[in-house]
């Protein structure tokens, strides 16, 4: 794929993820949950996650109708954890992706209970009662994202997060921490996509998981730059929330020069560990490196 | 099984249980979220929803390991249910199994995070990296788990009962209310605990499914009773909180000596499935249908 491929490709995978998923979060359900989940899914975000799953699927030739149900399934979880992170007793935060957040515009109960069902849905997503893809795989994938967002992933990079607020982290510290807050998912997303593929090569799978443990931090370090650099239009949320909650960011430990050297460095790791994969698909995966390190908001 | 080997039979099976979960949950984890989500499992409890899983493992000679993980999937479903349920956008309870609830205890956003984290363990279970069980009988678990707990499950069910409070609901209206709050996890159990099986006849499978129907509704029926004749003590929990908060009830609805009748009804009908299910090993099944309905907590 040449470089001028890759909008094109990416337009048409989030218009794929965009149709999965409002078909999946379906609107009829009792008592207008439904409503809730697809305020807080539909309409907005980059679909990181998505594209990571099918990028690595198609770098692995993997299963599309698999990939697509894998794709929709991190944007859930993603979805689900950005609703109760965005809640009072968290980050107590009222705008996302240029709207108000889920509980300021259905309350704190129906934002709960949306970001609940929403995990739910992510692993029944991955179980289908069809012959879309063969058990062993379903259990792989359903193996994968439990990891990824409990306790020893997403929900525990949150717990620390929540406990390192006035604290001061070291640079491993912090690093541990966003591994599992936002690392976690992303590399899990990688995963999953070569899940998707038959008899992948463990060499291939090695570098593949490089490339999410790079990407996965590059992103965090990303974030902690924008949360200073970019302005709340550009970002869709409020900015300088994290410096003021006097949380620990990589702009605070390292300073912003290095930080942005940091995210260009991982960007450069990224592309070597699939320069060293052995596979040949992909542009995909090596344009989203760039994206997560080189993007506004 | 004679009815006095009941008895010997749940303490082994809650012994099994409380092991399995006290290793599952474990409290070296990020920021001390294992300890939270410990609390909210560990140590009380009559562990229904295990109980049905093993009694139904039994009645279909299943896998034991698998039926394990199961029960305690189910039960940390329950745990997390519970301490979102209890938080002050929900229920706003602050006395649980005679203890502080979860957010009383560790705050408001620990008790968030460990619940989303119990739901992620509780797939993480289902989907064991080992020879436990076949990848087959982990995709079916995992989808008739999320299924339960989701929008047209216990999530869709709690949006229900958000909705109705102060509303006067018909006697379906509230059936149906029910029957997705509580009646869908505990109706999963039993299906769980069928689907560790081997070749279970479809006879047994449907029989299984009125049995867990029948109790699924009795023990809603039989909550709203003790909300209005148990003392707290007795029940470990604040008593009284549904009609005070003018949430409709089977005892509002129909009366005591009626919800009574309904109750007893429905035991009944749970013995009947089971009587033409064609198996034998039923007399665990048959202990919980009576333990469900004769509770005094």
């Amino acid at each position: 794929m040449s470089a001028m491929d890759f909008p094109a490709w990416m337009a048409a995978q989030q218009a794929l993820v965009e149709e999965a998923l409002s078909r999946w979060v379906a609107a009829d359900s009792p008592a207008g949950l439904g409503q809730v989940m697809r305020y807080a899914v539909l309409g907005g975000g980059k679909r990181l996650r998505p594209l990571l799953v099918l990028a690595t699927s198609e770098a692995v030739r993997g299963n599309d109708a698999a990939a697509l149900r894998a794709a929709c399934a991190t944007e859930l979880i993603h979805a689900y954890s950005l609703v109760h992170d965005d809640l009072p007793c968290m980050d107590n935060d009222v705008l996302r992706r240029g709207k108000p957040t889920v509980h300021v515009q259905f309350g704190e109960a129906r934002a709960l209970l949306a970001g609940d069902a929403l995990q739910a849905l992510a692993f029944e997503l991955l179980a289908p009662d069809d012959a879309t893809m063969p058990p062993a795989m379903q259990a792989a994938l359903c193996r994968l994202l439990a990891r990824a967002v409990g306790v020893r992933g997403m929900a525990g990079g949150q717990a620390i997060d929540l406990a390192s607020v006035g604290q001061r982290l070291t640079e491993p510290e912090l690093c541990a921490m966003h591994q599992l807050k936002t690392g976690a998912l992303l590399q899990a997303s990688v995963r999953m996509g070569a899940t998707c593929g038959a008899d992948v090569p463990s060499k291939a799978r090695l570098a593949l998981d490089d490339y999410g443990a790079a990407i996965g931090l590059a992103f965090q370090v990303v974030d902690d730059i924008l949360d200073v650099t970019a302005d709340s239009n550009a970002l869709g949320k409020t900015v300088g929330k994290d410096s003021a909650a006097d949380k620990p960011t990589y702009v605070s430990l390292l300073g912003l020069q290095a930080s942005q050297a940091l995210a260009d460095d991982l960007r450069v790791r990224a592309h070597a560990a699939l320069d060293g994969s052995g596979m040949t698909r992909l542009g995909p995966l090596r344009a989203l490196a760039d994206l997560v390190v080189r993007r506004e908001n």
